[in-house]
């Protein structure tokens, strides 16, 4: 059976890594290292390691090359370089940075502090959530990888919405915690070894960039919703704990079932037992969503614990459950 | 000058050996080690090593030994057995186990799922955290030093209920994280580094039995208030991400001139220019609880920051700091 | 293509969730648990969680299951309690406990400190290092699966000691350093998350159980061999620094010929450029033994550094590579 | 009583810190900061925060200022161009660099691979090793505190070399593991969290610029020396496990009453009861030198543990050290 090609580009960067970690074992898609500047080095490798085949990062080479897309694993301002001119060269683009995941050049500066310079891109990118825009995917010539903070907080927040029973005045609060390689592999003091190890922070309250990927796609209103992001001393993860109240229910149980409704197909969402919630080394390596619930029938406050990887469901491996879906693969290929 | 001297049963775990080492470098008290049935071990020591005496953990020694205090690094169910018998023996105690900060059996009933077995001492123990009762600890015979999550809870959430400007029905959610030596140092698989290391988890959600000293000190609702703790893989440090509605202001620096009001004179309570926060290695090895607090004005929502390090203003800090007032020291002898 | 199945006795530990991870994704064998008496718990689980079947540890169930082979990943006491009747009931056994690795009661004793009681065992059983043994695997009832240190050890210490020009006066130094996870899952104080974290030690310096089995497999004279063991505050894997005197060499290239001739085939072993050296993180997760080589012509001393991760190479992966052998499977089936 | 002062360059990295630590809490001598050019950023303060003067870093400072002596914490070409100007401005330095370790410009370029820029200072620098050179610092216009691994080398080495049976032809191995904290505070790949954790390292086999130290300090001969370092995932302490071979001796005692004889009297290095060795909680902190030794009296072979915190007793902590004894003040001040 023929194989799908992927190009990807900042193959040195985590994402990256993943990306070439997760496509080198799929059966239909096989990975091609796109080289474009980058600040990170390589590791050492055994003399006999064969890796993909690479490649310059030119219109040309991907034209010659004949990929059926290119996965972006590059910062936001390298993606809205890059993906213009991919698209020009015929082939299909997952970007994993933020630059496509907005819906207007205002929203975008709003939050991103800078001007969009491929905004004629924005109206047609896909926010590419499967679980939630599924039919939309296969069509997409540019799909906007969610966030990693966004993909557990949109699974975890949009059943609440949609129950219609949500406190508004009590609001949403999302208590997030990522893993170091969520920043990148760019050295920086802040990921350092020394200030990581034995620390645990908190960064971006209340004005984090991924806040509006989560309002745009939960549906949470912003006056009700409350983001903060913290740093975990450990490589890989996210969990974010997210408080809300709904009045009325008799049990944990009652909110599971609005989760039940929403996922029970869904190959990559994973619920617990009432009052049982996942940890980091629940999902470490998958690409699962996994998510708990804890309530109080006497004050109506409720938990939900939602885990990621987020290396994996919340870039790489999201990527390539769209590549999937824009190559009419099964969309659990190559990730179960 | 003469020493006090002070008596510390469960010296081997993670508090009682932070107790050795603030009161060994501490000009007024001098630590005596009494020795009670214990599952810890010891660790190698240099062959020349002069610890602290040994003596044995009975009402005799004590009264023998002449001991001003003593320090009970202990689990409640020890140290309902003990304060008793050793202030029976004439000494004062400092408790640093949940047995003697609630306020009735009934209510430590509820929290704690077993009888209390001393109730006789509920009423007289006086809650050890000098910022909110430092006018009736001197006078104590025994002082229920609080838990490692309310030190840092209390501290931060009081100021915020004063001000009376605080929106109940959005409520007030705290995400507390702490470090493993605050489960003890007793062997457990929920300790173990393979456990631990890589991972994030989340535990007593809604139901922490910490909870009540919040509701008490602090004068918070208890239907307003969420609690959820989670476990960090570093040995030490609370960090607390506080959430709640105030409505009103219209900068972080009114919300910080709330604790201004309480704290200006406070020698253990740092508090952090407007949005900016601390980190655990802000306080690690100190007895210093630092806050800091950022506030949208547009939705009247804030975020404190409240850190300390479990094992010293959580426990063994914290109690160098009561046993100051109990002998009628500089409350931060020993402690800066 | 029917499935071989194999059974695993102390699926809890942490080469049994390895083994069950391993055989989980095997194209050829299935994973049944085996239910024994454990210290270990279960981590909390997806509701829909679907594990491997499991049954009772008997005779009986084994017979009855027709299990083609058993995996203990259990103590050395009860391995060899379980060896004799596993086989009696008709299975082939893979071993991953100290138990049958030596080849005589006395060996045993020696350094075991303790007497064996499956002693008629010994003498069939095959040591399980692929590399080394592997014409006598397949036909065994009875495969002692390697220690982790030894592993690492053999397979960097034998080309050096067949060449017949090490510097027998300089000895072969071993400086041995493990994750975590060599120590087992049950609790214990030394693997405490808060007495390893931020820590480093030293132990079993000049006594480790796991000299004989350099000794026997390497060819090594007893004398001339001093081995150390470290903890490193990781999960998993082994780095050995290994010190040699090779007069007469011109170049570490020279040192690395001795590994290509022994090497060059073998798909778990990858050797890397003269002066270049793998570190953990170059086969964690994986089945390789990566070696690399520094020489000093000056002084004819060198230095070998081998790494594996414990848990695959080093136990579990190194057992299903003896399943694989036991099987008449190819060698590297589930694990590449 | 008036306090003498150190000015302190390089505050902002690691051992700049650590002075800045331990000269804060000095009884007789006060820091104050130089202000030169960096990379390190400064950590959020609470607002309150009082720390040191700052002043410039210039010669007409330092001699305005009446500084007594001048701390460099700096990167070794910064010392070469720092150390003359100071000492022109009248003050004494104590350099934590390896600019002034070695003796000659030659010795210096081969083992640094850069030419000496200040070599006319080598000669007079003396070697701040207070165990070996205590008479001669005193006078010393200019101190080369020793480097982190030679500190614990030097001071477990000489005694065996002193004792005159070392088997030569055997040699002597230093295996040497070191925190991250070693590698300085300017962010680097190499030092990047998710680098670093879950992994294990070793670099500059046979070739590390601290071996001159070693052979110079010890009296071991180049050739029988071999020096290999690795990198730890923690923040701070060095452990070296050093083997020898000193054939007729009958018990670790035996070796252990060579460290009895050169240390008994010395305040900074303990020793442990024969067979018991320390790890990096022993000394984390302090500026302690820990020493244990196992012997195997069969073989001949032996093996030392040594460890220290690497920012005490490997660089600000001995720092410290000289300073008092450039001071006349009593070597211990501020370090117990």
């Amino acid at each position: 059976m023929n194989k799908y090609s992927a190009g990807i580009v900042g193959f040195r960067g985590y994402s990256g890594m993943e990306l070439v970690r997760l496509l080198s074992a799929h059966p239909r898609i096989r990975p091609v290292l796109l080289e474009h500047r980058s600040d990170s080095e390589d590791r050492p490798l055994p003399r006999n390691h064969k890796g993909p085949a690479r490649i310059p990062c030119t219109a040309d080479a991907v034209r010659q090359e004949k990929l059926d897309l290119v996965l972006l694993a590059t910062p936001a301002d390298v993606s809205m370089d890059l993906a213009p001119r991919m698209i020009a060269a015929g082939t299909r683009v997952v970007d994993l940075s933020g630059a496509f995941r907005l819906r207007t050049p205002a929203e975008h500066e709003r939050w991103y502090k800078e001007p969009h310079t491929a905004s004629g891109l924005l109206e047609e990118a896909v926010y590419g959530l499967p679980e939630f825009y599924r039919d939309r995917i296969p069509a997409a010539r540019l799909v906007a990888n969610p966030g990693c903070y966004p993909t557990a907080a949109n699974l975890a927040v949009r059943p609440l919405v949609r129950s219609g029973r949500l406190d508004m005045a009590a609001g949403v609060v999302c208590d997030a915690k990522s893993g170091v390689s969520g920043a990148g592999r760019k050295p920086s003091l802040k990921t350092s070894f020394c200030e990581v190890t034995g620390n645990f922070s908190c960064y971006s309250i209340l004005d984090h960039r991924h806040v509006p990927e989560v309002l745009i796609n939960s549906g949470v209103a912003e006056e009700a919703f409350t983001f903060t992001a913290h740093l975990i001393p450990v490589h890989r993860g996210i969990l974010e704990t997210i408080y809300f109240r709904m009045p009325g229910l008799d049990s944990a149980a009652a909110v599971l079932s609005l989760y039940e409704r929403d996922y029970a197909a869904e190959p990559f969402v994973r619920l617990y037992d009432p009052g049982r919630v996942p940890d980091l080394a629940s999902v470490n390596g998958t690409n699962f969503c996994d998510i708990g619930v804890r309530y109080d029938p006497a004050t109506g406050r409720g938990v939900v614990v939602s885990v990621i990887d987020n290396l994996v469901k919340g870039a790489a491996g999201q990527a390539v459950q769209n590549a999937n879906l824009l190559l009419g693969l099964p969309e659990t290929e190559g990730l179960l």
